[in-house]
């Protein structure tokens, strides 16, 4: 006999979700999560007006069926995200505006962005999203880095800076730092690079009221006191009947355990690998879990008396090919109560920015923001910011990346059950992979792989 | 009060290093080894006629002046790998034999390969090694793999196939899975790869007696009591003033803790980042250890009643361009009691090989080895083998690598002390880095980061 059917690691959208899926099939289970809050890579933060914003994932939109269903079934709303007006996009020391799908930027660069990117697309649609490491073409395009394809494939300044900006935004990493091969299948897993850039129409398009947190909140309540939180766990047995889960506190000064038919680990992969496994794992799972890092990311949400912007016929959106606080939206609350602007510092310039001191970083946003939308932009009511490499139960956003070659020889080991252990989270998905769509199946997945078989 | 001054995590030739400087200067301490036998990377086998083999890390040779003293300070001998006769190169179905530098390849490509070889020495020449991420051209060559750069530089074909294979048995991984910067740091820190990869005259011109497990072992001998075996090292706390290290047995089912004014975590950095730190350590140390994954290698010996290839006037040594199995030495013991063949599958093969069955596997190497020297070969009276990556104490060897981006933005974080927690490892020396010359004085450099500061 043991404790409970399942226990779950990690209590966000994938675990959550799991062991919704568990106790609906009549499952007992426990849900083990390190941290004192659930919701993991969603966070929820407010401003010091009360206004709450989001430090973690944050948008949903179109195609990203489940979940938006998941919002609706727990009794959540959704609303667009602030999209009229013109868009900013700084390079070369000019700033321009525009209303149309141009980025504006001029005519010869915009038509090789517009030409890589349909390249891109038709690669990324030969990937077959169950096993990316069968593509035909996998071995060529996993020994590639992404600035490798795209430095051999084109020689346009302003085309290659604008993908080595806009890159950035989906792993929180630099373009030599992904193998072609995952990015092909991310891109493919998000329904494509214009669905998974655009605001309106793609995967910026929504946002939850309150704050994405509250779809693993609610699911938190309906599970009730099946939610440990404080349990920090380390060590995963297994036998042929039974896994025993050994978890501690914060402090390490208490521990505790639980014994269960099956677990799913439901936490990062860079995570899931400093768990000890009794047995040892098999070794591709265990190498694959040595080369999986976060994105580095620190997000902003900045707050103003009013969303100033839109006077100016601005929608807030922002891409600089020039500054390091390179990407800005509009993320004022639906009821226009105040104005806030959310941007990113990621990859190099997230891990150069780390360095400074708060206020340092602070100076090197309010001065981005100065540039892009005038003096009123120096003058915020309140910053947060969140650097998800320095959190102790994330270590880093917005999910994991393969350098070349890794996919091909271990993505095999990424969702592949060992013995009565299972995997779930963001990165294990096949579609919306490192999205919240994708956590949330990925979780009911594992939850399949338990329930098919018993 | 502490209960020693010094707890060093990690029994290989690092920790014992350390730990031994430590003793001299009149500290005192406690070293934790997670397996039941020290001397990590390097294990001694023994054939099935007691004949002693080295299953991990055999090799020493001129330029590696601290092990070889160390080797001579602890009575141990060395003598010379077997190099007389001609060597072999198989490429294109063909078994060429040559006992020269010519690596037995065609002379316009051997002209490509040298002036490759040469570029890549010029390059690996301006790398400084205390601090590689400040070379004039990091950033430039921390973008590209080896791989990249290797394409870049010729369209030789068997230039390319040369360096596709040679290069694995340094990193024990595939062209586009290592950093040119990286690899440019390797070769500077192995004084050239022509030393790294010569026989006579270069780092496998020399072997140990006994095997250099030996070298921890009467290192170990001489700390006595202060080594601790069976202890896996799970949390490393630090206060102001002290380090607590909490351990377990294998199976976890019991614990204990040290207290000391430092640590020294002497493990690969793959394995490190397991441990629990607490305060969390900083992200760029943590987004390190995401990220420097172990080689892929399982090591074979492979025993014979006598060196018949010898006879043959064969030195033993191949290089393949066509097989998995593809490179083999003379391995035999000093006394030449009988003969001994040691190969490696390594990178891709080594994976590939992992998914086989034992019988497969030795298959695949005994082919291999008949087509090299003949039916002979098919008949040895006994095989080891060793896949460094199935070890839950290793995870790989024979040792860490950055891919493309990772060293610029975290390389400093590879030795940085953090607080009371000092690192050491082949990994972390600047000096024959990855080598057991370079373990050893990474184990030295902790320790006098300790005693400078005391």
């Amino acid at each position: 006999m043991t404790d409970v059917d399942v226990v779950v690691v990690g209590a966000g959208l994938a675990g959550l979700s799991a062991a919704r899926k568990l106790v609906a099939a009549g499952k007992t289970v426990r849900i083990l999560e390190a941290r004192d809050r659930v919701a993991g890579r969603n966070f929820g933060g407010s401003l010091n007006n009360g206004v709450a914003v989001e430090l973690g994932g944050q948008w949903v939109g179109p195609g990203q069926d489940t979940v938006l269903a998941l919002i609706d079934e727990l009794g959540l709303e959704t609303f667009p995200t602030y999209d009229a007006g013109d868009a900013l996009t700084v390079f070369d020391g000019q700033k321009i505006r525009y209303s149309d799908a141009t980025f504006g930027l001029p005519v010869e660069s915009l038509a090789e962005i517009a030409r890589v990117w349909g390249q891109l697309e038709m690669l990324a649609a030969s990937v077959p999203l169950e096993a990316p490491w069968q593509a035909e073409s996998a071995a060529e395009w996993d020994r590639q880095t992404f600035d490798d394809w795209l430095s051999a494939n084109t020689t346009d300044n302003l085309a290659l800076r604008f993908f080595r900006v806009v890159m950035p935004t989906l792993f929180c990493a630099e373009t030599p730092e992904v193998s072609l091969l995952h990015l092909l299948f991310y891109v493919r897993a998000g329904n494509g690079l214009a669905s998974m850039l655009a605001v309106t129409g793609g995967a910026q398009e929504l946002r939850v009221v309150g704050g994405t947190h509250r779809i693993s909140e609610r699911m938190a309540t309906e599970l009730g006191n099946r939610v440990q939180l404080g349990a920090v766990v380390r060590t995963i047995s297994q036998t042929n009947s039974a896994v025993t889960v050994t978890y501690e506190n914060h402090d390490g000064t208490e521990t505790g355990t639980v014994t269960a038919r099956n677990v799913i680990v439901a936490i990062p992969p860079t995570l899931a690998g400093r768990i000890r496994y009794l047995p040892p794992l098999p070794s591709a799972r265990d190498s694959l879990t040595q080369q999986f890092p976060a994105g580095s990311v620190i997000k902003f949400q900045i707050g103003y008396p009013t969303p100033f912007w839109r006077d100016a016929g601005l929608s807030g959106f922002v891409t600089s090919l020039d500054d390091a606080f390179n990407v800005v939206l509009d993320n004022s609350p639906c009821d226009g109560s105040c104005g806030v602007l959310v941007g990113f510092l990621d990859g190099a310039h997230a891990r150069e920015a780390a360095q400074l001191s708060t206020q340092e970083r602070h100076k090197l946003v309010l001065d981005a923001l100065v540039k892009y939308f005038g003096p009123q932009a120096g003058e915020p009511f309140d910053i947060l910011e969140k650097d998800w490499s320095a959190e102790e139960f994330t270590r880093g956003c917005y999910g994991g990346r393969l350098a070349a070659g890794a996919l091909t020889h271990f993505g095999k080991a990424l969702a592949e059950p060992v013995g009565r252990i299972h995997w779930a989270g963001a990165e294990t998905a096949q579609q919306w992979s490192g999205y919240m769509d994708g956590a949330i199946t990925s979780g009911r997945r594992a939850a399949s792989e338990i329930l098919d078989t018993v």
